[in-house]
């Protein structure tokens, strides 16, 4: 619950952006926070993704507006005025500078945000804040997803407690590239600027970098970490023991979002793990694993619970990384399926059985290096054509 | 049809490599033929694609067999012994050498090819060579395929009628990166083998390089021409308007192969052509024309017939390609639905319409040079899903 942290409240309120729904959350800190951000990859950011990214730059922010059913992308000139204005709609009210606010939007591309909506809802989500908003403003940040994503983890820095909070949303346009969805996550650890953004870093490059649901990357994705300090837990100023385990907690539940992100992919059903090991470097791991985990034909196999290895081998085979195939070894789940880059005697029950493991482990062991890569996806389903061929109707 | 040009018979068979259909085809020429191939780029090139290569190397071929049913595809040295042992045994029949023959194959990956049908079979289909075997030929060598995909050009070389005939198979599997099928081309032209490759490539780069069904690139790709010179018409020796002219005819004739490809795509309903221009080089248009070309989000747009250019735009964004959006237009059919890279006042119903045109023609115009790339795709719907979740029970 991103609200689990001492020093947040938050909201959610029904704007009228999408019927019937709350779709405008609101986070809010008591005070000043540390605060880090990365963002999506794609040349078409959307409008809040260059404001917040130009906001989180100053290391410092005090709220988060997030608004669902309007992605406010390819909106151009008029879009970032309105992202602008959404900033600063929350600042005058919550008496701090437009700088100190982060906005992110997700939705249809191309529409415009209804700003009257947007500033009502703000001033109406301003009077509703509280200590227990989380779990409403976990729903209110939902387009496609089926549930919310939130996380709550207790940790010590400096033999004091703190706490750690998340929250997500994420189900399509859903691929690999920094960000690649909206996850925010408080705390109130007290942690400098720098460090939060190298612990952010490494903890989406560790879990919400690394996965996929359709190999679509968003215009809109970002992650965004805030750190109140209102533990009273002593601050995390340099290198050490406390840093690392910050860290290992912001990757944690950076981790547990992704997988509940891939469990409710767009019509996913089953889940998988797709795991490469020795290669020559980590990139050609990643690449290789990626590929084979945005295969369509390794995606339906999976939603059919065949192990069809050969489609992971083809995929591998077309991923673009210089791979000795001759030397690659397959297994779904404990199940050597493939010696050597070819076929090997298995039992077909068995491995139809690992197909019905959680998550489906492939694991594709080549002899090139020592390098290693991970990438979660989900299976491909009627559910994701239902769901995308008349998204916006 | 495969046998329209002069000095070709071909024929089918049901070799017992998949039950209660034909299976295998032969194709022969009366004589030495000059050939030519282009074959996969997948790094797990199947034992067929392996010797074919090599055979065809020589500048010369006489016959081509094919098997549906059996990728031989990650068989080892084994599989690699068969696909030689499926050569010599049809060179034995035919009283040729074993590299006069070429071998193609198609089907589940992983799998040993049964070598005993496979030379029974052959034995069978030499026995009914003939001129009108083209059609059952072209039916044979189908797998997920609905309907075979024959092609029959008449043109002329000096004066004189040449024909050329073609016949390919691809449903699945199919992502442009040189052949991404089986094709195949005849020509009773006589035309050496170093123009007949060149002829080759520029057709295929203009063609089969262009489809797309699901990005995944087979292992088993191979197109491959073989040019009897029975025509009697002048030999095509050097550059100039002959040249040009069967240049011509083999990209017309490969373009239509393309065509139906992806018309066939496995579970289709409808196909788009994705157009890029002004960018500024081929790759670059090209790269861009292929990331939308294979979003699933596009292509469940294309299905649900939602003129949803904003996942154009953030396909476009995410291509890797360094591309000027605020300079992107793009267009549905004749709706300009998108300026600058942002909204545009259009009128849906009219977009809508042009989502049911055939092909579907998605057109995005940057400013930032002369070069152009265009791709052909077709729609993911519950077919695709349906036929690969399984396709190997």
């Amino acid at each position: 619950m991103i609200t689990h942290p001492a020093g947040f409240r938050a909201a959610a309120v029904a704007a009228g952006i999408q019927p019937g729904r709350d779709d405008l959350a609101l986070l809010v800190a008591d005070g000043p926070c540390a605060a880090a951000g990365v963002f999506t990859q794609n040349r078409a950011a959307a409008a809040p993704v260059v404001v917040s990214r130009e906001h989180v730059g100053t290391g410092r922010a005090r709220a988060v507006v997030i608004n669902a059913g309007c992605a406010n992308a390819a909106t151009g000139a008029a879009g970032l005025r309105d992202a602008r204005d959404t900033a600063s709609c929350a600042a005058g009210t919550l008496r701090c500078a437009p700088a100190e606010v982060l906005v992110a939007s997700t939705g249809v591309i191309g529409v415009p945000l209804p700003m009257e909506k947007v500033r009502a809802g703000i001033e109406r989500a301003v009077a509703v804040l509280s200590r227990d908003g989380g779990a409403l403003a976990a729903r209110a940040i939902l387009t496609t997803d089926t549930r919310p994503k939130e996380v709550a983890l207790d940790l010590q820095v400096g033999g004091r407690p703190v706490r750690l909070g998340a929250m997500a949303k994420g189900a399509g346009m859903i691929a690999p590239n920094l960000a690649t969805m909206l996850a925010f996550f408080t705390t109130d650890a007290r942690v400098t600027p720098g460090l939060l953004h190298r612990a952010l870093v490494e903890a989406v490059g560790e879990s919400l970098n690394r996965i996929t649901v359709d190999g679509d990357t968003s215009t809109n994705d970002m992650a965004v970490v805030l750190a109140s300090g209102a533990s009273g837990a002593p601050a995390i100023e340099s290198e050490g023991a406390d840093l690392e385990g910050f860290c290992r907690a912001l990757t944690e539940a950076s981790r547990r979002l992704a997988e509940m992100i891939v469990r409710d992919g767009e019509g996913a059903s089953r889940i998988a793990e797709v795991r490469v090991e020795g290669a020559r470097s980590a990139a050609e791991a990643d690449r290789i694993a990626r590929t084979v985990a945005e295969s369509p034909l390794v995606k339906t196999a999976l939603h059919g619970g065949d192990p069809n290895w050969g489609r992971l081998l083809a995929a591998a085979g077309r991923s673009g990384v210089d791979a000795d195939l001759s030397g690659l070894d397959i297994f779904i789940g404990d199940v050597w399926v493939a010696e050597g880059g070819a076929a090997r005697a298995y039992d077909e029950a068995v491995a139809a059985a690992a197909m019905r493991e959680d998550p489906v482990r492939f694991r594709l062991r080549f002899r090139q290096g020592t390098a290693a890569g991970r990438v979660w996806t989900c299976d491909l389903t009627h559910g994701y054509v239902d769901i995308n061929a008349h998204y916006r109707s």
